[in-house]
């Protein structure tokens, strides 16, 4: 049986491109870029390709790309370098972080990890009041961390708002764009930032790469240390066939004709979607309705179990997610939906990316709605 | 020209199993392995193959394994992760870490970024004194890390007797085994260390992979946090076609004649690059002679700058190697060979691997001695 992906929210399949480049760079290239050698300056060459690739989608400069390996390592150096120079700059009590209610697993278990954290609740719709951001900034404040978009309901923070009043007061922040880079443009020179997360995968490269910007300017000590890869700020030998394919998939969408077709045909995807789920009882639709990103759609269901819908639209063919987006087996409540008042251990996410069909959101239409009606029904019964 | 690849200490060509299995995976393998659906279940499988495969080359069970993104992490990992333990069961103060002089960067730099650290030297073939460690055990030491044999001059270390010294002071002991594993045979189980930090490319497998050994029991804070992946020990998403790619790697080895067979070659190799290299004047061969790695060669030259050797023989297609490991382009004096009391700054290392053949020695043979005379002989003019 063909299958319909609608899971590119947690994984987004490996594009054609990143493949192809992929499958060459582990045949071509074997040598560790510091050395000496042919080999060892081939894999270099390469590399500074794959950087200049990645900065050119996300409107930076190839210096202030540090390759990482994902976005959770990304997440994990913001925060430790930040509290690193806050610390080294204003005293062992300027560890505070301010975080907004919804961020990414990621986000929430890294600022743990150091001193007193403000969390910013969020409205019904998932977003953030930049006055409310602001205003729980003190003067040991570190860092701010805020999402470009959030991963569960696709709302779109205010950035702009929330960077551009951080850099008034000097200080840093940290904007997690995992979920955003390659579905809506992201120019990291415009928005000012300071650190800004990303992850390969999720806009199909290949699992295992990531990227942390820093700033040009911008100095904080490494989380992972040991060698001088990376200009010192990201110890370990670079993976270099891995990131080529991650480059590879950055050039892709580097190209603004080819982002903005794909960033309409996903929202033509997921208003599809949407049409049939609002034709369905008792379904909520979660996020912001103009604020939003245009791949992916978090809906309520009431009367069901998430993991029955999962299982039934599996057999049917249909990859889909429910809950929080970490890895976690068993399916807990959401704290997105907790923070935005929603009923949190209900939800269902599709997804859409570069490989969404018409047939994929037929399939949805042909699906969904019976499967929901005999898990209620099922649910009555018993 | 065809080349002769004896860099392989510094990193590996990958093996065809390895290179086979990993072109298989990436057109194969694309889901998250955490969710409920298809391509997550069969991303779930491979991964876990993957582990048990790593497992059997290590002498380990699957559940110690935990994947990361390479030695330089794992490393890291342990000594976060030590620390943090020792600081929850007997207080603040309780960071004390010993290692040894001759680490690698990896170790040498995760240390500083905690508590006193106490380094024990080493005598002129860079063995440590296991006497020396113990002696450097107190009542605040939260760690022992010690090497599985040196990445610069291949010395082994006397583990097992550091081993079993720390563990009846109940002293957690964490082993670089980077430069070790598929080099000689490594018994996690009959070692008895608590932890245990090896690289995936070091014997063949791809560069971005490495794993961290936790002793069966043993629970240690996680380093990268944010999600359940590696059953909460290591969040990110799982990078799963490089992993399978690496378990390739590990099974040809762990199949013990392959094993014996290439440590046999290797030997035969390296011995006959020491008997070139003794019939040239005023050449240092550096190391233990007995107790050492089967794969490298270091040797210290009187009279001529290590770069025009690497350069000379890069020339001539032989790719080698100069000083730490480290990856810095500029070549600075080892701190493996000051601590031996070695000059520091005239090394070259040549290391052979399984796809080293003796032509590649012949070339040797053939182009390094001629090398070294023009070297001196231009030295002497200016």
């Amino acid at each position: 049986m063909n299958r319909s992906y609608l899971d590119h929210a947690s994984t987004s399949p490996l594009r054609p491109e990143a493949r192809a480049a992929w499958h060459e760079a582990i045949d071509a290239l074997q040598g560790a870029p510091g050395r000496i050698h042919e080999e060892g300056m081939a894999a270099r060459v390469a590399l500074e390709t794959a950087r200049e690739q990645m900065a050119d989608l996300v409107g930076a400069r190839g210096r202030e790309v540090v390759f990482t390996s994902g976005a959770t390592e990304s997440i994990m150096a913001a925060a430790h370098g930040a509290i690193a120079r806050s610390v080294d700059r204003n005293g062992p009590h300027a560890t505070h972080q301010i975080v907004t209610a919804v961020e990414h697993s990621a986000v929430r278990r890294a600022v743990e990890t150091h001193g007193p954290v403000t969390v910013v609740g969020v409205d019904r719709t998932g977003r953030v009041d930049p006055d409310a951001v602001i205003d729980a900034i003190t003067d040991e404040t570190a860092v701010v961390h805020v999402q470009w978009a959030n991963h569960e309901v696709g709302t779109l923070q205010p950035i702009d708002e929330i960077v551009s009043a951080c850099r008034q007061r000097r200080v840093l922040v940290h904007v997690d764009a995992a979920q955003a880079v390659g579905r809506v443009p992201v120019d990291f020179r415009a928005l000012g930032a300071d650190l800004l997360s990303l992850s390969g995968h999720k806009f199909g490269g290949p699992v295992g790469t990531g990227a942390l910007l820093v700033r040009r300017g911008l100095r904080i000590p490494p989380l992972l240390v040991g060698g001088d890869q990376e200009r010192a700020r990201r110890a370990g030998l670079e993976a270099v066939p891995t990131l080529v394919a991650l480059g590879a998939a950055a050039a892709v969408l580097a190209d603004e004709a080819r982002l903005g077709a794909e960033i309409e045909a996903s929202h033509s995807h997921r208003d599809r979607l949407e049409t049939i789920a609002a034709s369905i009882d008792g379904i909520d639709i979660f996020g912001h309705r103009v604020h939003r990103l245009p791949h992916l759609l978090c809906l309520g269901i009431t009367g069901v179990e998430p993991q029955g819908v999962l299982l039934g639209l599996d057999r049917a063919g249909i990859a889909a997610h429910s809950g929080s987006s970490c890895s976690s087996e068993a399916l807990e409540p959401s704290p997105v939906l907790e923070a935005m008042g929603a009923e949190a251990d209900r939800s269902l996410r599709l997804s859409v990316g570069w490989d969404t069909t018409a047939n994929d959101v037929d399939r949805v239409a042909a699906v969904l709605p019976d499967l929901i009606a005999e898990l209620r029904e099922l649910a009555t019964t018993i």
